[in-house]
């Protein structure tokens, strides 16, 4: 826990710029008024490569570097092709600067609306690998747009990638009350990716003696995430699968207006980035719909990462207290802001 | 349609057996008198691996090709190392009989169980592409077993392959009252096979002006299962994307126990095969506790493709009126099938 903190802001596109402005409200509202917290916003994303062409051009990449964190808003537009951001923006960071963590808690929070019967009681977390799997961009396209095209892609798995986030998400179980563990793959189909994982996974299991283990295939995770989500407390999983299991994940704890996630490097040699699981959702751009919430609980996380876990903790309390509370009107983007930053202001 | 149906019946492992016997009950039920039923039950699955070591001979393999259609119960156990029971004989059928188009309805009938609150409307068909994407078996680990390790696995995508399934759910969307059709794919990681297939995907849409289309990531798509599954008329997706999809469906209409799928080879080359989506439930297997209207409802759709459209209906009819009517005390397998028998005699 330094006494700065020097942020890197990318706000994005579409809703980014909005709710990361009030990511930032809180943070600045949570932080000690010793701590100095210098931000520099990034100019990156739609607007930037309709204007330049440019997605992430090296010198800002190199400049990203020297942050203790990266706070990311949404990216992502339908003037630009699909992909073209996603591959060279967003995920060229979270390859670049090894995010290996991508971490994503799942918790119903009281008085939210979940589109399940009887409100089950979620609070489980998915340690999503972040570096590998089908996200490497390997693959190609040959005889393309011809009707003899093939187009391949590559899922790449090492055991070195595997075993780190495997090791990490052990780490988090056994210092969770429950202390459980879930693998999702799907070993009977992919079996060399799917039996690397499940051998890395009872590896490294036996120096957690504590912790409890099952298997699922990905298939049959999803009917129980709607059927019995309660059972679950780690979950780690591949890359792709993880993508499809936490935005399921947070439809069912009250929607994606509440889920964060954090791009972690916890060796610390490159910053970490946080960042809602939500879009840039053009469609409520500038209406003051969007709900900052799931920016709000990144900055948690982000706070967490770099040694404030008061703050953290502070923060989480706060969303919790203040959806308790609320009474069902319409609140702007700004108002929940302001409501969070007021809660957790020393 | 024929005056005699050659059907090959393939129970499989655990509950497998219990349910496809209740299935062939309903089979010879609603079957016109006039009509040859010839079936020949062929020993596959866990028992026969243990005993020699087999899980498709090419003997038997061959034998298949010369029946009308395939029942399958279910396959998988865990006496037997996950992938050897699912690749060396569920895929290697869906594969060598290439069934292109794995059908799998999705229907929220009255009076059944649903974990979504508000019992929304649902009723979609998942055409799943059934012999390419992740599934082909093509991929590697290369130092197995050590911190060296790397596996891989290779999603193989050809326009032909993607182009007669895409024209298949436009058919069926076009032959619809809705007339809509989503692609799910995730067009913006998986940039080649992904925009191959949103190209094909519109190309193809342009012989099908009546045609809604829509697209949407998988990640989006499974909280629209959830949130708004009322949206869905006809999905159409990849190998990989509709496993997962499916099972989510079938949890949010009223569980494993109701989904029927169809492995179909619509040229006729080879036999098509029909099976419910759930596995071989071990640890309910033999209890009498294991739901046979998945099974029920496989077989309906293999009369469908056979050309028994009335009979087809008829069951379906009849699950339908069943479910409804029925007030919830617990039914055996056997109780369920001869409910269902006794409702399509004509
Ligand atoms: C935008 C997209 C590349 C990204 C992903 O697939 O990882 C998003 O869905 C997410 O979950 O953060
Ligand atoms: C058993 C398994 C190989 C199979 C699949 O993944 O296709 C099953 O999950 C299914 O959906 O039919």
């Amino acid at each position: 826990m330094s006494t700065s903190i020097n942020l890197a802001v990318i706000p994005g596109d579409g809703i980014g710029q909005e709710v990361v402005a009030q990511g930032l409200k809180v943070l600045t509202a949570v932080l000690p008024q010793d701590v100095k917290l210098e931000t520099k916003q990034y100019d990156l994303g739609a607007q930037r490569w309709h204007r330049t062409g440019e997605t992430l051009p090296d010198a800002e990449l190199e400049a990203l570097k020297h942050h203790d964190a990266i706070l990311l808003g949404a990216i992502g537009d339908p003037s630009v092709p699909s992909g073209v951001l996603e591959r060279g923006l967003l995920l060229k960071l979270r390859f670049a600067f090894d995010h290996f963590i991508n971490l994503r808690p799942s918790k119903l929070f009281p008085n939210t609306a979940t589109p399940l019967a009887g409100r089950p009681d979620i609070d489980f977390v998915v340690v999503r690998e972040g570096t590998e799997g089908p996200y490497t961009g390997n693959g190609g396209s040959l005889r393309t747009g011809t009707p003899a095209e093939v187009a391949t892609e590559v899922s790449v798995n090492t055991a070195y990638g595997v075993e780190r986030v495997v090791r990490d998400a052990y780490e988090r179980a056994n210092s969770r009350p429950r202390k459980k563990l879930t693998l999702v793959h799907k070993n009977n189909v992919l079996v060399y990716a799917g039996h690397m994982w499940k051998n890395i996974f009872d590896k490294v299991g036996q120096e957690y003696p504590e912790v409890t283990t099952d298997y699922l295939h990905v298939d049959a995770a999803t009917i129980f995430f709607v059927t019995q989500p309660e059972r679950f407390d780690v979950i780690v999983t591949d890359n792709l699968f993880g993508d499809i299991l936490t935005d399921l994940a947070a439809a069912v704890t009250g929607g994606i207006g509440l889920a964060a996630s954090g791009n972690i490097n916890p060796t610390g040699a490159f910053p970490s980035m946080f960042e809602p699981v939500h879009g840039s959702a053009p469609d409520i751009a500038g209406t003051g719909k969007a709900d900052p919430t799931a920016t709000i609980l990144s900055v948690a996380l982000l706070l967490r990462h770099l040694g404030y876990e008061e703050q953290a903790v502070r923060i989480e309390e706060a969303v919790s207290a203040d959806l308790a509370e609320r009474d069902g009107t319409f609140r702007s983007t700004d108002a929940i802001g302001d409501a969070l930053a007021a809660r957790v202001a020393g």
